[in-house]
Parts: C-alpha cells; sequence; structure tokens
C-alpha cells in the first residue's frame, strides 16, 4: 500500500472536511488557514509500542491513545484543537490493524473536530508520532509559568486510575484482593482510552495562572509547573481524588503511589488565584468528569506532600522519565 | 537525560530566536504567530535508520537528512521555513551521537532560519519523524495539481546522485571500472546531506504550474504530478542533467536508471507554461545548482520516457515505494 493510500484510508475513515484546510492530504505538504488575531499551537508526541502502551494493546486503543495524548497538551494550553499530522512506523502492513487502529483515531478525531492534514508511512518497530495543531487567541494560552505564591493548586477527574489499569496488567503487582471486572475494565479504559480535557482547558482561559497535563505524575506534572514558575507546591494527600475503582482495588499505600506518582492519567493539573478559583470550580463542575482543590502554590520550590496532620510525606515515586 | 534536556540542547545548537515564536521548548506545547494574509504550510517525513539512511551513516548526516528531507517538502510548495518540531526515538542516550546529530541538524536550522519549536524524546529503534512549517502568501502554495498540457516539464540540479552514492556503499553493486576519491565523495555527499531547494522553490511562486520534490525517483514523482493534474508526461532522456561524478563512475544503463528512477535527489521537479519558462530559468540559472528542461507536460496519463530518437524506453525502475 502506498503512503498516501495509508493516510488516505485515515482521512476517509475521520470524514472530516474543515475549510481552512485550504490543500490537504495528497501534496508535498498540507496549506492550512490560521484564524486572524489567534496563535497556533503546536504539541508533538511519540508513542512507542513497549513504553507508551504495553505489547499486546488493541489497535483502536493506540490510535484512540496517540490522538488522545496529543490533544490533551493542546488542551493544557487552553487551545482549541484543529489539525493533526501523523507519522506511523509499522513492522508490516496488516489491513486488520489499520483498521482497528484508523477506527480508534477517527472516533477521537471527529469528536474533536480535529482534520488529518498529512503524514508519513514508515516500515519498522511500531512507533506512532502526532503532531497536533490549534489555536488560541493573542495571548491567551495558559502557561505553565504563571503559578504564584497563594494560588490554589487543582486537578480535574482522579488520578492514578491509569498506572492502576497497568498495574492489572501485571507490569506491577497488585494488592487488591478482589478484581471487580467493572473495576478493572474503568481502569483498562482510563489506561488504554484517555480523554483529553479539551472542553476544561479552553475554560481555563483568563481564569488559571498555569496549567499542565498530568502525564509523567501529579509530583513531576506540578512539579514541571513550579520549576517553571519558580515557586513551590503543597500538596494535600487526603485531597488526592480518587475512582471508586482506584479505591476499590487497591490498599492505600498502593493507591497514594498511582495517585502520586502515576502516568498517564491525562487530567489537567492548574493553579488560579483564589478570588477566581470558585468560579473556575463551578465551570468546570458544570462540564463534568470534576474538579478538586488539592493545594495551594508556595514561596519555594519543589512539591510537598502533606498528610492530613500537615506532616511531609514522600511519595514513593515521582513519575516516569525517559532517559532519566 | 530528560526530554527537555535533549530538545534544549538542540534549541541551544541551533542558537536561534525567532520573534514569531511566543512560547518555545518548556511548556505543553509552542505558540506561534502566522504572519497576516499568509497560509501556513506543513510537512512530515519520517527517517528510519536502515531504510531512509544506512546503517552507520554519521549522526551529523542523520540530523542534517532529516530537517533537508523536511525542508525540501516546503520548498516544493513554494513556502518560506519557519519552524520545526522533532521526535526523536533512540535505542540509548550516547552523548557523543547526540552530539554529531544536533550540529547536523542545527548546521541546516541556521541556514535557513529555522527554530526548533519542540518535540519529543522517546526510546527505541532509532527513528526521526520532523514536522516542518512554512508561510506563503495566501493562494500562493505551487501545487502538484496545476501542470497543463503544453507546459515545460523542469528539474533543478542533477539527478541520480544520492541513488549513485547509495550504489557507492555497496547497496547496489557499481559497474564503474574507476572509482574516483572525489566523485565518491561528491555522491555520498548528496546522499548524506541533501540541499533543499528552498531559494529555488520561492522562485517558483506565481510561475510554475506544479512542482514536486524528487524523492522517490524522478519518474514515479513526476507520475504523481501527472496523477494529480490528471495529464501525461514526456521526458526526454538525452536531456536529463548528469553530474560529473555520476557520468565519471556509472555507466550509461546505469546512470540512466539512477536518474529515472534513484530517489533522495531532492531537486525539484516542476511544469510552467512556455510563456513563462524561459524567465523562470534565468531566475533558477541565477540562484546557482542549475535547471533544465527535461520535457513536457502532454495529453493523456502517466510518464513516458523518450529517447533520442523520439521512441519509448521502459524506465529500469520506478523507484521507491514503502508497503508497496
Amino acid at each position: 500500500m502506498s503512503e498516501f493510500t495509508l493516510i488516505e484510508r485515515l482521512q476517509t475513515r475521520t470524514a472530516l472536511e474543515r475549510a481552512d484546510v485550504r490543500v490537504g492530504i495528497g501534496d508535498d505538504a498540507a496549506v492550512l488557514a490560521v484564524p486572524g488575531d489567534h496563535e497556533l499551537v503546536v504539541s508533538t508526541d511519540t508513542l512507542v509500542e513497549g513504553v507508551h502502551f504495553p505489547r499486546g494493546t488493541a489497535a483502536f486503543d493506540i490510535g484512540w491513545k496517540a490522538l488522545a495524548v496529543n490533544l490533551s497538551d493542546l488542551a493544557a494550553m487552553a487551545a482549541t484543537p484543529a489539525w493533526v499530522s501523523l507519522a506511523l512506523t509499522l513492522p508490516a502492513c496488516d489491513d486488520a490493524w489499520l483498521d482497528g487502529f484508523a477506527a480508534g483515531f477517527a472516533a477521537l478525531a471527529r469528536e474533536h473536530g480535529v482534520a488529518l492534514i498529512g503524514g508519513d508511512t514508515t516500515r519498522g518497530p511500531l512507533t506512532v508520532t502526532l503532531t497536533v495543531h490549534g489555536f488560541v487567541p493573542q495571548g491567551m494560552a495558559v502557561r505553565r509559568s504563571g503559578a504564584r505564591p497563594g494560588d490554589v493548586a487543582l486537578t480535574t477527574g482522579t488520578l492514578g486510575d491509569a498506572a492502576g489499569g497497568l498495574a492489572l496488567l501485571g507490569t506491577k503487582p497488585s494488592r487488591a484482593g478482589e478484581r471487580h471486572p467493572a473495576w478493572c475494565e474503568e481502569l483498562l479504559a482510563r489506561l488504554n482510552r484517555p480523554t483529553p480535557r479539551i472542553a476544561q482547558g479552553l475554560a481555563l482561559r483568563g481564569l488559571a495562572s498555569a496549567a499542565i497535563d498530568v502525564s509523567d505524575g501529579l509530583v513531576a506534572d506540578l512539579g514541571h509547573v513550579c520549576m517553571a514558575s519558580g515557586v513551590g507546591a503543597e500538596v494535600d494527600l487526603a485531597r488526592l481524588p480518587a475512582s471508586s475503582a482506584l479505591l476499590g482495588l487497591f490498599d492505600e499505600a498502593e493507591r497514594t503511589a498511582l495517585q502520586l506518582g502515576g502516568g498517564d492519567d491525562y487530567e489537567l493539573c492548574f493553579t488560579a488565584a483564589p478570588e477566581v478559583a470558585e468560579g473556575l470550580i463551578a465551570e468546570l463542575a458544570r462540564l463534568g468528569g470534576g474538579v478538586t482543590r488539592i493545594g495551594r502554590i508556595v514561596e519555594g520550590r519543589g512539591v510537598r506532600v502533606l498528610d492530613v496532620d500537615g506532616r511531609e510525606v514522600v511519595p514513593p515515586r515521582r513519575g516516569y522519565e525517559h532517559f532519566a
């Protein structure tokens, strides 16, 4: 199959036309119109089999997750998604696999109105690199560097679920006695089909002081915000949001480790001045998926985790880093 | 080394600041300003070790070539390069290799004023995916689809050199008796450090009717133009430009095969109405690197190669296609 046939098949599956795509797939490059008074927001993420998703992950889930992970970066900047290009490296041309991949990719692309604008297919070990493009009104991107002492620290959704799902796959031993099938399914869905918090990201515009998506783990990612902002943060362990599934399947020590250090949740961790935090919480609650105050920004540096008595807890692991 | 350290090291090597990069490396995504009245031009290409460059290729050359191949796609659209994001998959973190890669990448990035805006580093088999971004004034992109019967077909530079270089590496047997060191070096440089024809591409704006870069081989790539334009093409075998090195190192049959079917030259193959062709040739000649009329666009479909007596010649190979 030629490169165009493969990319065109994906484009056909997404069945999405955007007027701002002036030249799409089939030429040397795409030609695109960025709306006036907006800035372009661009992010690139690679997923490698056996590193970013377990071997044996369904093709549908790989297609979904590759796009979700990239859209999550746009969400963390408060950008509206628009276009994506795909570089797919495959060990062989497998029609059934490609159909599954295309279906997963297209399902999420349609949901967010994202058009596939081009890409490249090559032969080699399974690797998916996406570059996503979105827009923000000029100057409205929410950066990592705007957190200030006194700000509230918050997160959308629940934490540790994806890492819990990975633990259930046996990569990490589960300490849970009972394995309720619906709970297991819920955590595996969080691992394999994460939800990029696009609507939540848009709600942050002009209100949040800083934002990041939780991809490496809460402590690591909030640490990135602190580093970029030149501040410290305190996280209240007892406030961290947990799903019923995580509560049901893991004991407290393991759950805490997953919530603080588990990656791949793709929730938004963000900060806001106290005077805007209440309104922001109300708006995010309205969007669904939940929102929780988890701590505060302080003078200093680094992330300190505190127990209910205000004593510092040392997180058992600080998240995942490539080439660490 | 963390992802940011690696990407930042590359950014430091390019030592390039652009005012239109509002948020660069270090946040969830880059924020970029596209100039008013311009369209954005985006292309993605992946290079896999052992497929797109031979194992053992110097790190400098891999960094250079990965960017060159992508910039060549912008040249073929008549776009001005601006930004690039890099997804680098590496088997291990090797400082000397990274320094070499960064030096090659940065050398070409500086030459064309291209800023590195972000990327991702992952562990796995050596794979480089770049997404390049450039601009064209609205409606000025040169597409593949505009060739019309009666147009002249032209190419920049010389053809077959990169494939000749690959042949010298032993992937294909060389039939040449003598191997002059300077000639060999010249062809290997064409293979490993191709020159994207950016200035030539800009000269095509408003004048060329269609353009493509020669990455798969002349017959294959001109065939893409014919397919997109709904026309045919005739190529005069005797007119195909050849370097002294190619002429010196390969006999006629092998040289012809390399010129017609050899990929990786990254010259621009383009078409123009006869009344503008002369002026375009003069302008491209002024830019250096050469320009040659190689044939004409005709009614019909497909590319026919003609000898000096106008008889059709069947090209020995039609270029390289992944998953063919």
